[in-house]
């Protein structure tokens, strides 16, 4: 069992990310906290509360955290991910509530108690990570891996440079790739290519009560057609935990761009390393076939037990 | 009683920052918290800690904080501080050591005890405070002021754009100037005119054991001259705190500048409000002679205590 | 007959777009300019001058321009193209020297002389156009059309953001984007599709004393293989205005980072307009088997004529 | 005779700078160009054309240059200097026009007749000396100095941080003072101190028709009171090349800020050089009454010659 603790924005692939790591056998999901992102952090912190007892997590504790990102405004993408952050979908009101704490805290000390052993994956803005590396620099030696969905070396999304969760807190990833580790990086490149194709949502579509918030928020998130969908990027941080073969992935040394007029919150990826250190290995190619595979998996399995 | 919590980097005149607040009767220091600056957290907290209990402090609570900047490298001063940081001057080797946690959560939570009733003085960068205002936005409500020492208006010292403080950790800075309250900033325009004179240094010479670390601390930092000496930059903080009335302060709109390749760390202070309400009270005149009785008031009381 | 102003910085890939222009029959080519480049200006001053004789452009001017960057430091890429700039290739001296006057001045005046009938062909960096728009901001009327090689729109080729004509004077490419006409770019995007490979050599050997330049100067600039080899991208440019359907073009806004700390010289593309007017035709493909048709057919008849 | 070549955007202090040059005894103007500054170049263009018959300043070429600034958006500043430039004052029409050719090619070509025996003095922003130097890199050997009126190095006058000249063109500003002469380098730190009080304008008043000038032009510029009044700021940089002993001037080494948010056309000036080469002289005090003496000294000269 891989011991994870997910940061995260839920948000629609979000949500489909959680389910992927509820569905799975080999992941101990040691916590999850939230973050300001997709939505507000209110928000995405009732929908990680309310996903909790849907997708039946158990006694995950789950930890808001910041609210917006470390410096200036802050961006949102509530047209992607509707009013709520999960679409159409509503799910039954959560019975508990949040922990008492703060993320940051969370994070330090759940990683303090088992050092070498935790993986943080992070797939919202990185204001956490970045707040949590500078309260305590001694994460980046405790977490057993960093894995985070973000940037490009291409094109970005929110903008030409720019993917969403690097441009909501440019600063934050700048401190999170320069904090001493090595982040593996699953970004614009590969999660393009994780599409919920209509032969997708044919599979999502027989799964009972998990199909009721599995295919509506894939049809909110994009149009579905036979050879194009809407791309679930948070769900491959998690399959990156479960099956890092699925993916190939290259050293890089990645700056995050924080001066720019027009680039703010581009992650620019060299791999001409010379000899400098990579922090970061970065995903260039995805096993389509085994990615869904490997998540319809999970939703099955996950499905024969919510019913 | 005007409760403050001093947040700090002794450092020479953080130091006599600190002696002011002990020997003033109008001051409850309700905790000290430290941040790297002037020289590494390690000294900076093991001064404090010697500070405490040399200054005869009482049980007030010594908490460390962060290490470094927020973003990027590291500035220091130790060429004006000495290696120690307080010059030449070896303090008693403390009996206690500093409380556990972290000063960001000190803030917090002593804010959070007493709204409306603590007054943040900060002296050094302005790391723990950032982190503070990103871990729980609602100090800027419960602090019943913030008076900072740091940044300028017409020329740095660090550099001809920035002051220290500043400089060394200006993402802080911005953060802080930009939470929403109104930062009292008292700058290089007013502490450079705070100078230990040969007059002053006459003062300090009778105090006793005070005078071993006052006279030799101020003859570190500076040349001491009959019109010239060495400027206490952080005890301006403390006066302010005692009697407002020596400043003059006019209201600016404080602007952080963390983009340029000459003026990082710069407080672009613009006294033209225009209808933009003033984030900062800036400092624009010093009573020198007042400020002095003041603090010799202080130092011949606390003299009188320390023996 | 399309007249032709071609700014250049020969450079081994614009000696092969001036043969280009010189073997094609549907180019009258009114001047050549030089600016500092690939290799110093004296360089490619010399190359321009020993071109035009040795592929017979006739008496067209060859007027020497800007030395270096609008602004900071210069960049070359002698590691690229040899220390002379044309590779290991010794071409006869030249008979003839330059015009008198400066770059900047035949720009402004050759295209006064001739309103809306010479298109501009930049393939260096953009110095001499961006100070021509500067003297005389109707050259932006006057001008047919600019048609330059430079920039990207994914990834650069200097560093991971900028491609090298545009790092090497990214204030003057921030002017010429924003100085008012459509930019027609062709970079790295087709440029690097435009292959010198074993078949192209091979087609090339057969060319008398056109192929004693055209092929060490092909093997100098790359390693020849059956699917891969260097890539000629100044005489894509050329290409594009003998034959523009080779190309597919895309309306967008472009805009030249100058202030990002890793990003300088990027050409930041975005294809969603918005309400916005484009100030960009950016190449997106190029069909490779006609663009080597055409230059190919060119070099031979260029061969016919040379000996 | 010093030998001046003068570029200026009259505006208000430049018809008064304009106006001392004419009445000194010691100088030869060689050329006046113009730049568009204060007002558009078409106004600056004019006014220079009418004060050159108005001040009796014979057949010096005007020449026009340059119509806004190197890169982005123009500043100007016609709520001081009215919409004409000139205030209330409405001149002559003048009976001649501007010479041909482009004030850039002028001054270069009148520095490159005369290596070393013409200074220039330029009181607008510095695009055309820029673009003079990027034009042709040995004015900076052929010109005998340098002297303008900008920046400052404490604080800024159109913002907190930068003064009108710079900031109208601050990448102009940079390549001027990066281009390795020593430019002199009059800021409002001394042209503050070039007050039109109200005993200065009594003294105006009886000039005749000169004062038909000077005092509507003054009093449109700022309100005159007996210790106070509008500062002529240009006049300063004439009256430095006419007698420089009124001016206490530092070596430094002064940066243009350009990447900036809050900075952009500062002139960030150091006193302390290290090892570095000075790039500049920058005045720090004004005799003001051997100013005004020097001042009024060329006006009543010159209203003797004008009636």
């Amino acid at each position: 069992m891989t011991k994870v603790l997910i940061d995260c924005d839920p948000g629609i692939d979000d949500a489909l990310a959680l389910a992927l790591a509820a569905g799975s056998r080999a992941l101990d999901v040691v916590g999850v906290t939230t973050v300001g992102g997709n939505v507000d952090l209110s928000l995405t912190t009732a929908n990680a509360l309310a996903l909790r007892e849907f997708l039946q997590l158990g006694d995950v504790p789950v930890t808001p955290g910041s609210a917006g990102a470390l410096m200036r405004q802050t961006v949102r993408a509530a047209h992607v991910h509707g009013t709520t952050g999960l679409g159409d979908v509503v799910l039954p009101a959560p019975e508990r509530g949040p922990s008492d704490g703060h993320a940051v805290d969370f994070i330090v000390e759940t990683l303090r108690a088992a050092p070498g052993e935790i993986t943080l994956v992070a797939v919202g803005p990185l204001t956490n990570i970045a707040l949590a590396v500078r309260r305590e620099p001694r994460v980046v030696e405790w977490a057993r891996d960093l894995v985070i969905m973000g940037g490009s070396y291409t094109r970005g999304n929110t903008n030409p440079a720019a993917e969403f969760n690097m441009l909501a807190d440019p600063e934050a990833a700048a401190i999170v790739f320069d904090a001493g580790w090595t982040v593996t990086m699953l970004g614009l490149d590969v999660t393009l290519s994780a599409l919920v194709t209509s032969a997708v949502l044919d599979r999502m579509r027989p799964l009972g009560r998990l199909a009721d918030l599995l295919v509506p928020a894939a049809q909110f998130y994009g149009v579905v057609t036979a050879d194009g969908g809407p791309a679930i990027h948070d769900a491959c941080a998690v399959a990156y935990v479960l099956e890092p073969s699925l993916f190939t992935c290259v050293p890089a040394v990645v700056n995050v761009e924080t001066t720019g007029t027009y680039t703010r919150g581009m992650t620019v990826t060299d791999f001409k390393l010379g000899d400098r250190r990579p922090n970061a290995l970065v995903a260039t190619s995805l096993d389509v076939k085994g990615f869904w595979d490997l998540v319809m998996g999970a939703y099955e399995r996950l499905a024969g037990r919510l019913g």
